[in-house]
């Protein structure tokens, strides 16, 4: 058993004063708002639950600062990402998603939602052991002291032309199984273990043919896909189908309450009521999308109508999930000309988005669910003045000063377990580029 | 003398490696790169020029996460603004200004740009010095060891409808000297000294009539004019005037080489052209653009007509000029579905704008130029393993470690010589909200 004292909390209902919470083997086991601090640990400034980045690809991390200097497009920064895909093998893969995810959990991060398309090794050559890069990620989760969701991404086409689909790239190979069938063998391959849930993923209707969409959706656990990222994507599939792309994953029997629809930022008006009515979940990945270029997705209209709405570092543009809220409701500003557009409860619930990564028991402060914790400093530059409530729209990750993951303390006094993850960031990257 | 070796900095022509930077009497006497260190003062990372904060009000850090909790717009916002305004006086303003200004200098700024409104006693009543909430200004910035351009902003009325300018109103009155006359005698009482400019600013075509406009124009110094930041301002000055707001200030000599209009985001195209036809400059404020639901302004536009671009953090949303640079490139990668529509220089450029705070001896690491300093880490978790020609997309307030001000060291591995400037700004702040 371990307690902590909360100078403030987020709870269900809102900002508590002096709230001692109670943890066992993992679990909240008790809640208590207006107790005097004892000899529980102490956590100043407001207590948020821990927040689920739903949307991570753990190796973009090398690309941060690195793709600036030459204008371009999504499509030109993805050959950038290629020449990094490609030179990675687990022992690199495994370093450098342990830093990524240690510089989430700094930022607040409890659960991680790895969607993992880096399969095989060069040319598409098995390794010994056909999983071994999903199990650099899950060894990456665990020794960052974060709980992961593998979405484990089939991805069998290198991109949808007029005639259809084309075969991968040379880099595309190492993302590919040939066949859905051998993804989903693949898959059932990798064992459950505590901290993991293994979930699947459509990489996007570019990289699986509508025929292979069923087996994938078939398989357990949470479901996600890149939807409408951008419009060339939007566009081919028209052509080639005469759908769009969320129309087509409808079909196929994609969407639904287990599914979560990544970006979904060029959507027809049809597009959003089939994402709606399925119970499809939506993930932002605001940064990514401005700094890609993609655009501003309707995610104010997706919540409205139903959608629930979690969010993802995605490229890790930074590693900042209260970032990603505040670049959401920034967004959704600049669309409207009106302020306010999430309130702030309604980011705290994006930024704790535990469910779409099939962890329904995590990202709230009551008795019976995970003990995650974020303690946001009060007294920074930053966030001095600013009422707690509203912390989400005013914290950086800079500001996280102690995150607790299932009762264990990740993140103490704004340092890292792992120790110095700058330093380690640096050796991950840097050979990349040498 | 003092002399800094800096492992990398950001010279006119790009990045280099150890540089050997000679300070004498708060300018660069000497910058030599390739030297190896010695016994100068160390500063690891990556060296850049002071930044120049060049739009600043001070007072509405108070509102930062106080705002967020009811939607609205601009104009409900502005009732908040208000109310905080209201209960100033030039002790509090001191302290609020002297906090805020120390945050600024932790996030590398070196020059604050004050648009500066909040001149009178409650109801307009003059203070017995009628420029105690200048000194305030003034006082509080030579405390936090930076620069300031102390922009007096003439505020004449309280509006502009169908039917010309009405009066202030009972918060308003704080702001109005009752004439532009009496306006520019309290300015030019203002005395001169190190450190400080003295310029002038049009509060906006709403709050300054016509007629008044060339009275404002004739004052000495750098002229800054709050420029189309929402629609409704555009169509009350097209509805009475006949013209937009840049035509009246076109045909009221208000534009030119020393002016620096504000905002600039609902332009037309011959808005444009008078801009960068009269060598005017524009401030981008996009955090508080985007925090006001104000709009995205056609800045790469408006650099490529050939107006010098330059940052404000405007209403403090951050206090984080680095962080309005990256706001202002993803604003564009947004608007236009392109990547890298500022190269990195031109956001460097952008950040040391002091050309347009009068002090065009800032801003660059060259001999003859003033001492101002800012090394950015490169081993945070934020910056780790970007290239250090990209930091100005990358790294954030907190990554900043060092920053020197004419030859001054103000910021000492990331601690303000003021000390606590958290503890300073809760205790600012706070009071004006019980």
């Amino acid at each position: 058993m371990s307690t902590f004292w909360c100078e403030r909390a987020e709870l269900p209902g809102g900002i508590v004063d002096a709230v001692r919470i109670t943890t066992e083997g993992g679990v909240i086991t008790a809640v208590e708002p207006g107790v005097p601090p004892g000899g529980e640990r102490r956590l100043p400034g407001v207590v948020l639950p821990g927040f689920a980045d739903a949307h991570s690809h753990a190796f973009h991390r090398a690309l941060r600062g690195r793709t600036h200097d030459g204008g371009g497009t999504f499509w030109t920064w993805r050959e950038r990402m290629y020449a990094v895909a490609a030179r990675l093998d687990p022992d690199s893969y495994l370093a450098l998603a342990r830093a990524t995810y240690a510089e989430l959990a700094l930022g607040g991060v409890t659960t991680v939602g790895e969607f993992s398309y880096l399969h095989h090794a060069p040319g598409g050559r098995r390794y010994a052991d056909p999983n071994a890069m999903s199990e650099a990620l899950v060894q990456a989760a665990a020794e960052a002291g974060v709980r992961l969701t593998l979405l484990d991404a089939c991805y069998l086409a290198g991109g949808l032309g007029p005639d259809g689909h084309a075969s991968p790239d040379p880099v595309q190979q190492r993302f590919s199984d040939g066949s859905a069938e051998a993804w989903a063998e693949r898959v059932a391959a990798l064992p459950a273990r505590p901290g993991l849930r293994i979930g699947a993923a459509v990489h996007s209707v570019r990289a699986v043919p509508r025929a292979d969409l069923p087996v994938v959706a078939a398989a357990a656990g949470p479901l996600h896909v890149h939807l409408s990222e951008q419009p060339a994507e939007n566009d081919a599939c028209l052509a080639f189908y005469g759908r769009t792309p969320t129309e087509l994953l409808a079909d196929a029997g994609v969407l639904g309450p287990r599914t979560t629809a990544v970006h979904a930022v060029h959507l027809t008006a049809g597009d959003r009521e089939l994402l709606a009515a399925s119970g499809t979940a939506v993930c932002a990945c605001p940064t990514t999308e401005a700094d890609l270029a993609d655009g501003t997705g309707p995610f104010r209209e997706l919540l409205d109508a139903g959608c629930p709405l979690v969010l993802g570092t995605d490229q890790h543009v930074t590693a900042d999930l209260l970032g990603e809220a505040q670049a959401l409701e920034a967004g959704a500003r600049l669309a409207t000309g009106e302020r306010g557009r999430f309130r702030p409860a309604e980011l705290v619930a994006a930024l704790t988005g535990h469910a779409a990564l099939g962890w329904p028991d995590a990202g709230r402060l009551a008795a019976g669910c995970r003990a995650d914790l974020v303690a946001v400093a009060l007294d920074t530059p930053r966030t001095a003045g600013a009422d707690p409530a509203q912390i989400a729209l005013v914290a950086g990750a800079a500001d996280v000063r102690t995150v607790v993951v299932d009762g264990r303390v990740v993140v103490d006094d704004g340092r890292h377990v792992l120790g110095d993850v700058g330093a380690q960031l640096r050796e991950a990257v840097e050979p990349l580029w040498t």
